[in-house]
């Protein structure tokens, strides 16, 4: 199957195979993918919470317009922007160019200017939605990720993000839930698998220049 | 070669070879990639601007650091979010599903309301930063899908989006560059292909519960 086969046989899920669970490969392979999405500068400004605790998915369905995915699907997982992005955060990531690559920190100093510049140019209000951006694009690989490998998914925007961050603890350790997807397989009868795709024609998607 | 090893060889090219082009087929599939990517609620609320033109991009290359992808890439991809989103917005796209899946609108009255009301929760300036992060996906989903068809690319934040703005005209269309993307052949000689890639260590980027 093509890989625009595979996007378009995804779909929304809206009601998973509860009895489905992915492999620990599965995931492992999902969130490799996930893991060498591209981010502005390399910075990965988020971190990544992989929930499969009933307990506290119980909890999260009741912030999440209790959406039936949150607790029906294998995993749940949460996209958590950086909330304290500073310049020792910018050093830090050169310091793991440095030592991944084996190269003297010393000549990186322009790029860590550059990096520097960058994060600093923001108010921290523009650095956490900056931060979210990024995210979205981590969101975009899981999902094609999950297409390829013929893992289904919900990629989700209706929770609340304050009461995620509060269940999980999340402004304590820098971070703020910023999207959520839920992974596993269809329900058979889930009816939203068989609804025609609807999207803009290129047409009106595209402008050709 | 697995979906990984794909998005593991990829990079985000700093120097494309401008001899090479994507075919005519090429291109069509990856927009074809991108037209599936999801969106909230699936309101698409971007539109996606497709150059060739060179002397579009000689203008667009210098509100964009000067970035020479910008001119030598096969093609260059923005990705502008809509201004206006707003009730009539909304509507056109419940027309759409009714139009696509043969139902009678008065059948989506209830998704109708949710959808209106998605969209006035925000206000203004809040919705075009959700739209933004729509576009995101579809970058996620272009990258993946250009690893996976072969194609090269460079996803960039570093352009001055009201230049591009201006230059494009996208103002008078309700749209705002959000971010953009390069798209063809890396140069063999394009040092950054060599390059180990650095990413947070599973440890630090997932946190399991």
């Amino acid at each position: 199957m093509s890989f625009i086969e595979k996007l378009n046989k995804r779909y929304a899920v809206k009601k998973f195979d509860d009895t489905k669970k992915l492999s620990a490969q599965q995931l492992d392979d999902l969130l490799t993918a996930v893991q060498l999405s591209p981010s502005c500068l390399g910075l990965q400004q988020y971190r990544i919470l992989v929930i499969e605790d009933q307990a506290t998915r119980e909890k999260l369905r009741g912030a999440a317009y209790n959406q039936q995915q949150i607790t029906q699907a294998s995993q749940l997982i949460v996209f958590a922007a950086e909330t304290n992005i500073d310049d020792a955060y910018g050093k830090k990531y050169i310091d793991r160019i440095a030592e991944t690559r084996g190269i003297d920190r010393a000549n990186l100093a322009q790029f860590e200017q550059a990096v520097l510049g960058t994060i600093n140019s923001r108010n921290p209000d523009d650095r956490v939605i900056w931060a979210q951006k990024q995210a979205y694009i981590a969101l975009g690989v899981l999902v094609s990720a999950a297409a390829d490998m013929g893992i289904d998914a919900c990629p989700m925007e209706g929770f609340a993000p304050e009461k995620f961050d509060e269940i999980l603890g999340l402004r304590e350790k820098g971070l703020t839930a910023s999207v959520i997807a839920t992974i596993g397989y269809r329900a058979e009868d889930d009816a939203y698998s068989k609804l025609v795709k609807v999207r803009k024609p290129k047409s009106e998607l595209f402008i050709h220049i």
